[in-house]
């Protein structure tokens, strides 16, 4: 496979396609539903670009990067012999009794626009609808990352739940302390070297053999002081929820 | 001040020691009220121990380092001039009308006995009963750590609160991704780049405006399924709260 047509303008099918050029793939268009976004990314990439998708071009495989619920849409107007998508919950099936070889290119990561990632440690997830066209995923992603699986669309909806716990959760956590501190007048970052020092344990150590903190050693009084030092009935609720699951899992 | 007496055998009272050791201070004596580990932290520092507070040394000053709940009743039965401890949470106020000087060496930090730390790197929390002892304790804490800062016993409370939100419950929503991932044998550390790339983004972007994921976009469909696809009660309740204050505060 060597060229590539990108149908989405965001930020997975922006740095994809950056990734996709440095490597030598010929990226032949770009469609957006929005026009001046096709064109921005098309500009990008020194490519052609439409809002029409009964106007693709012909390529040796479609890449879907648009959000999971345009992807249903955009296939009753796409024909192409080999199609991806690279949804995390999307499942395989989307493709099935349209496409002769359909699969998905799932990189394990959350992206932005505007900054730039290094690729080849994102590990991608590939599934396939028949052995030569996984053969030729796997092929194509090796050439972006250093880690390539082979990973069925049951197990790709875990890992991606999985990332919505880790990443999206713990951010929003993250959240929270930054306006607690914020309301004091301190400055976050007097976290960072905490976080740090938690996110290196947790490259060694399975999480649960690493729990601290005063849920972990069942300190009511600590607890109880913590509660009544916040107001808001948000804070309140996720802070009691999470500390009664910790305390369960030691009784 | 230049000779201490270490009253604790945990993992803060551990780091701690071994750190003023490493910068030329004199750790005269440590103290445990189980014997066997006031000797073995003594033995490392190369120092006395005992297990009776009615026969600490007397000493320039001394670090209570132990649980919150014991600094109480270790206060009833220590006599000092100079005098701190190491809690996020305690007040100050615990040393009140018993000693001439007094205060709080927080390390915004959690230790381990046998992970060694770069202590330098670690925000140091100082406050103390009068300007004289709070110039001690910074000039002390300086030669431990290039970041000490003055903070009230409320803002350090506030700190330890941020601090759990931040790892402990933080660490938690990893336990769960782990075990998500585990049930369907794919490694955890399919997740490290995207878990490190989340906190690199936090050194640079207040968090809230770095949220991604189904929530933050509101995806319904993808919150469906994702809530299908878990069968622990747990799981499904910690998911739809965090899920519903991130789609409550895009509103």
């Amino acid at each position: 496979m060597y060229s590539v047509v990108i149908v989405g303008s965001g930020n997975l099918a922006t740095q994809l396609a950056i990734q996709l050029k440095k490597n030598k793939f010929l990226i032949k268009q770009v469609y957006s539903r929005n026009l001046n976004n096709a064109k921005a990314l098309a500009s990008l990439l020194n490519t052609q670009f439409t809002d029409n998708l009964s106007k693709l071009f012909d390529a040796d495989l479609i890449i879907i990067a648009t959000k999971d619920s345009a992807i249903e849409e955009v296939l009753t107007k796409i024909n192409s012999t080999s199609i991806v998508h690279t949804s995390g919950t999307t499942s395989l099936d989307i493709f099935k009794n349209r496409f002769k070889n359909y699969g998905v290119i799932y990189p394990v990561q959350t992206f932005k626009k505007n900054i730039e990632i290094d690729f080849s440690k994102i590990p991608i997830c590939v599934e396939a609808s028949n052995k030569s066209f996984l053969s030729d995923l796997i092929s194509l992603s090796k050439k972006l990352s250093e880690k390539v699986i082979e990973i069925d669309s049951h197990q790709r909806k875990k890992i991606h739940l999985a990332a919505v716990f880790s990443c999206n959760f713990t951010n929003y956590l993250f959240t929270i302390a930054y306006e607690i501190l914020e309301n004091e007048n301190i400055d976050f970052s007097i976290l960072h070297p905490l976080i740090q020092k938690s996110i290196n344990n947790l490259k060694t150590n399975q999480p649960n053999r690493i729990q601290t903190g005063p849920a972990q050693r069942k300190d009511l009084n600590i607890i109880n002081e913590h509660i009544n030092l916040m107001k808001s009935k948000e804070y309140k609720e996720i802070y009691k929820l999470i500390t009664n699951y910790i305390i369960k899992r030691n009784e």
